[in-house]
């Protein structure tokens, strides 16, 4: 994927400004439910938080927090930036607790503003409540302004306080607050998979489509919602599963339980969270990132063969995919490109010309294996078409013959209500140009992509239905609410 | 007083956590209403608005705010710290908008927390609404369970969610956010001068008592709206008058109009606003606050005599009352004590022993006008006698003869409900001491107190109706609301 | 004095940028020689540096820092601004070593460089070597081109540097550091008042003419050294007695030894240090800063009085000489004017319009005491006059019939070389201005000076012998070397 | 290699802490020498030096450093850290000039010191020098005692210094500085590639055997000189070659001239600049590092077979090695380890217990791709074999079934003088341990490395005679000096 400012790709949360929306809620989440939630003097939790984020980092950069419960006291710590760039040790040790949830943020651009980052704490009449999730309400405006017609007042643009409030008001009438997570679930609609904590209580719970992976897994102190796997993996706790689309679950004394929603409508799990925002070491819903990645590689060079030398991948988000390329058509997988590691939150002073070289600082042929050779390109997508420009002229100035571009994901061209940030459709290269078009306009011999058919069909053989929208513009669920959002016109901006 | 780790004290604003009780909100407000609403993209609002709270700076040091209103959106940075630790250029030039309001703020020790500055900025059915108050409300508690138990969240512990919530309920059932105010100003109950900002207007209002302070003033660029005048002073503009208690001024369009609440209560504005918080120049009530010190110090001076032969103040705090007393007794006022203009939020390293003399950091006796001397020495108060006890034994070691300390407050006895952050009953060094055991406690040769009688008659020959309660224990309003607190137990920290 | 710009001016140390000239060292300067030289542990001696410094931190805000003798290792941090803002406890827990030396420097407007700030460290062919200075050479150029001739190497633009290498050169052929720096001193010529730290001695010097003060104490873990005596109250030491001119002072193994340079010439005491520079509660060369500065008014008031009501003093440099000034003409000294105690290193966004009103951001009149008043308006000095005119004006605002200007410096009209902040001749305002000239220019009434035969006479008086080379431009010493500053002209510069 | 606490290891510089001596400088170094020297002001130079350095950001990461020349004024900044750490847009705004060089500097652990960054600015006779290097002299101590009895100072512990004192020292008498620097070359004895600017020229340099890298390129600006070519792709400059060993380059007027130093010794460049330290896509002295990489693990394939079904490389180090090895055996190379790309200057809180599962906080296996596989597992090297052991374990826990460790680089069993931070001999795993002790100590099944007989064949075929003291003992030229390190014990230390 084209992201020129990005830390790293190996995978990406991403947020999204759609067009009259508010903030879209892209990111990783992370809790663990400490085994007593009685006070506690030391930051274990926290710090175990902080190890899990750490490992979802690639999933948001603009922002993160971390929430820890100490005995119904919730310390909060918010801020800007990476993680490091967040917290340090002196952070860390303020976040007592045996319980803590936290927060990395994807943003879009322009705004590196405060309002949005989560988790949120609030106080309500049973106590304080902080929730983290990641997602995209479809109705969000019409809650909000249900909210405000009875005098609620909010102090953030973003859905996590909508959410929020909604389960508080069910509270009110409910014997627990997973019975209120669980009526506030058939008021709110969208894509969301959150973690809440209550003063003594962990809930989890994804929408009933499950277009967000959340799963479970134990450490020694206590039971941890993540994100993607590999967060499990980082902290040195055992995966259990994954929670299923419209499941809760609660940790309530050390103990996991399960409550239905009873919520049911067909699952469109996200297909990007296979194409490029997880981790490859991730597992979702039971499918492992780097297999369904090289699936997609070697569907690809069944159904868009190009007659070349090598195959190269766009690292890192094309490295998968081009293995399985390479693995299916025989040709080597040869390293054409190195990316700088480094590149991240820099201030880079642009000199004058050559700017189209720019993407050297990020990514530079490896000439002595380019050179007089004819290249397939692999990467996951082609989004704006002007980074796989520059990288295809990069690849001929390093001497490459032929460049023929593939890509594993289907071309992009309707808008996503569920979290992804995908461009406006006049910015989406796909949009109204064929192939041919393409490779025209990003100077390839040729473009080829992987058709949605064939994705669902990788996945589905893989037991995984997904959400095709952005492909097709099939939308899996009523997305008509998501129109009106000028209660979102004139936001409070925190700086 | 005494506040060895203050950065100042000519005047100081006080935060307070009073027994079981949420923060105290003392503080300084400011507020510009720009004589047009029309988005705009300079920043001059906010930096007036930065500039007037410079010169409140002294009413509070540990957190700082601005918002501006753009058109309707509103954009604030609120940090811990100083304004110059808070706000740089940058910082203000992202602060666009026509109007602003922002505070400073003061806070209990050991807490440099978040989760209470303001001013606070929430979005609600009618737009956006920012507001900034000093003060504190004795039905806090009663009001948050209200709100709560129909459903709503609380973001922070701090009256000022309190008042915007109030407000923004009311303002559903009301043809404008003044009605509202109106409304609220019958619901809220306690000390708060506040101004708050609606996408159009700009709101200024006191409590019927009006226990804090603010004035109204005129700017080339609009009305202005300062805690004291000395902040009018500071940007330029000039002084008009001051807000009545009980009165809602409203800025819309560059025009200012007046309304009642029709609230009536007897007016007892806090004497320790001429005692110690407000700086020398500032006016207040009518009454300069220099003019009101120097009164003090000659009442002083003819009940309080004593056999010496220099007058020596406590700087800052005890400047004024100094001149006075020397002016009536007809001793010198001589320099005693110079004061390290650079202590502020600075790190010292304690170094074993000696720790006794660390007030010399901060104040350093003047040998050559103190040696050999008997010396009256005036401070404004005595609050917990352990650094008028080491003032009194550095200026013992400089050679003078005797030391007669004069406070020229009473006698602090009783816990503040209005904004005054007074210590515990057990850790007031008045409570149940003579001014003979008290000199004993401070090694003076005496202690004696101006008479709460005494400064009720200067005050009110002034013109000025005061509140007496935390020298005699006569509350001015009910209080009894404010014992219980059970809602702020279990706090949301923001660090 | 007029520094808008400045943090406090309770007595101030400036650098200067002679035309054509690298930049001089105005400053404070602190050591503490521990009794034993062995390494330890511990940041004991910074510590108690750190505070030292803290009371010498009016002689310089630019830059600052210390550095520390463990056994031989020398361990130096140093930075630009406030200690606040270079020094936090971690630190100075880096800082370990029984013996530490530091500086607070004074830099010229425009430049936040850090390559000249102190101490200077240097390893030689003895061991290490750290200095920090106050003064200025007069001949460091000539120096400095001798050094390179001989291939030596500057890493800085400073006179510190000059001094170390001319100390270790002479180092090679001498039987002792203290015999080295008194060869050094028969060579550097100049002002000078200095602390060394070798690896196991502590070594204090003053150039023979003693133009900047250093004095001696005793505290519990050693002998300490500071450019002011309220220094040393501040740390809790018994001050012993002033280095004298000429003399050399070394401590190793806790005992104090003295020896003479030989040099002999006439004594010439910097006026400003008692005019302006120094903290009231110090005692230079003997003689309280108080105390010369009331006498100051005192001759004031004898010499120039003038017709009026009230003595306002400009806060706080004026205000000693104004005490004297009221003592002596029996008007009553009165609070006309307040200082902001915040104005530091603040960001201030002008305004458009009304810059002139600029100066009540620092200071505002206190109208209630200057309306219809005549006032007698004292300050130390005029330089450029923009201040002393919209202090003027802001009087007259504020309601003052007459304003009368006396400064208690006489008219600054020849540059320093001795480390005196002197702007260019054709800035100073009272070059080529009679007073009638000058009250025209500031619009008082009227202007006066002390004249600097008295200020002679009052100094010598009190048995001390000053430098009048701004006044009179006889200079003490030659300064013929100090023109030719061609070696500095292209300076390396630290950011 | 095995640094948990990297950033990356793309590529690495490395600092070195010899026994007994000072620090090593391992680093990356930067020049730009712009076709004028005319001063201006404007900061491109520094800007694509900012750029250049951050290509070499792999060499170093604890310090960095830039210095620019302004028709002779130099601007330097220095800082600690990363690049982006160290300087943002107002940084490199402020340093001027159209030449510019700079540095990026790894450290040894523990210190993160400021006194041995570079570039290292100084002033002398002719003018200002600012330097750069990348390696370490043998005779430093010599060289360094030697100044210091002629009266030299030195204010860092750096061999950068002593090189710029022998520089200044021969220009005395020398036509020019590149005479001068030829002399110097005759002096200095060690390994050195260093950049050099004078008031009008810029001079880049390598030592007679080559120990260090060293290119020139031509950007529109002017020629640059860097460590690695790949800096010079970065900023669309065109490469020209390399400087030889013990060739002068000269640049004037943006004309480049060479000069021979006329030292002869045999060629030996350090090996792991192929095998470890260099990025590669960079091409050191006309070989690709990624082609001398994959050669490596063709060989160690044919000489160290296994019987394995997957080859599984350690990321990043191991890519390219486990590249040749999986062409040569015929072994599918498959990813079964995923980085975290984050890890950096992260605090990471260590909870109870489970430590050894720490680096997977780093390395991530991939179990879907290793479980029931007989893994051949690749890196660069063994050194202290603890993380070797981990990622062994993490791979058994993810199902391997059999793990046979290979490592691209022969065994190191003797300390380098040159530059390379190797452990001391005890912490050195493979001294005295055979192949199948050290498969014991880390878990694996069988290790084996590359020949150090098979490594000079490869580089001697590429054309490269390399150094191979650190495996065999054998040094190119005489260390003897290198032994005595007395006047480093005790430094100065800068924090």
């Amino acid at each position: 994927m084209e992201y020129l400012e990005e830390t790293g790709d190996q995978g990406k949360g991403h947020g999204i400004l759609l067009p009259g929306k508010g903030l879209h809620e892209e990111c990783g989440v992370f809790g663990i439910a400490g085994d007593t939630v009685a006070p506690t003097g030391d930051p274990d939790a926290a710090a175990i938080t902080y190890r899990g984020l750490f490992s979802l980092q690639h999933r948001g950069q603009e922002a993160c927090g971390i929430a820890a419960n100490n005995g119904g006291v919730i310390t909060c710590k918010k801020g800007q930036g990476l993680l490091q760039d967040v917290f340090d040790e002196k952070t860390v040790l303020r976040l007592n607790g045996s319980s803590a949830i936290g927060h990395v943020r994807y943003g879009t651009t322009g705004g590196s503003n405060l309002e949005n980052a989560q988790p949120i704490a609030v106080s309500h009449i049973k106590g304080n409540l902080a929730l983290a999730h990641n997602g995209n309400l479809v109705n969000a405006a019409t809650l909000r302004k249900e909210i405000e017609m009875n005098g609620g007042i909010f102090h953030t643009n973003s859905d996590s306080e909508i959410i929020a409030y909604t389960i508080v008001r069910e509270r009110i009438g409910s014997a627990s607050i997973e019975e209120a997570v669980k009526k506030a679930m058939g008021i709110i609609k969208g894509a969301y998979s959150l973690v809440a904590m209550s003063p003594r209580k962990m809930i989890a719970a994804r929408d009933p489509n499950g277009f967000r992976p959340l799963c479970i897994g134990r450490h020694e102190r206590g039971y941890v919602f993540a994100s993607e796997s590999c967060a499990i993996d980082a902290i040195g706790a055992d995966f259990i599963r994954h929670v299923e689309p419209g499941e809760i679950v609660i940790v309530e004394d050390g103990v996991l339980a399960s409550m239905d929603s009873g919520l049911t409508v067909s699952r469109s799990l996200c297909s990007f969270e296979y194409i490029y925002f997880s981790r490859p070491d991730s597992i979702i819903q039971g499918v492992g990132v780097d297999y369904a990645r090289r699936e997609m590689g070697k569907v690809l060079a069944r159904e868009k063969p190009a007659d070349a030398d090598i195959v190269v991948a766009v690292p890192d988000s094309g490295l998968s995919a081009a293995q399985g390329y390479s693995d299916e058509s025989g040709l080597p997988n040869i390293t054409g490109l190195v990316k700088n590691r480094y590149i991240g939150r820099t201030f880079i002073q642009p000199t004058q010309g050559r700017r189209e070289r720019d993407v050297r600082m990020k990514l530079n042929p490896l000439r002595a294996n380019v050179n007089g050779k004819r290249v397939i390109l692999i990467d996951d997508s082609i989004v704006r078409g002007t980074t796989s420009k520059m990288i295809v002229e990069a690849l001929r100035d390093a001497g490459a013959k032929e460049v023929h571009f593939r890509s594993s994901a289907p071309p992009f061209r309707y808008p996503c209500y569920f979290g992804v940030d995908v461009p406006d459709q006049d910015k989406l290269i796909a949009v109204g140009r064929s192939e041919a078009e393409l490779a025209d306009f990003i100077s390839a011999d040729s473009v080829a992509y992987l058709s949605h058919e064939s994705l669902t069909r990788i996945m589905s053989e893989a037991g995984v239905d997904i959400c095709k929208a952005c492909f097709s513009g099939e939308y899996p669920i009523d997305i008509t609410e998501a129109a009106d959002t000028s209660v979102f016109d004139s936001p409070i901006i925190a700086i």
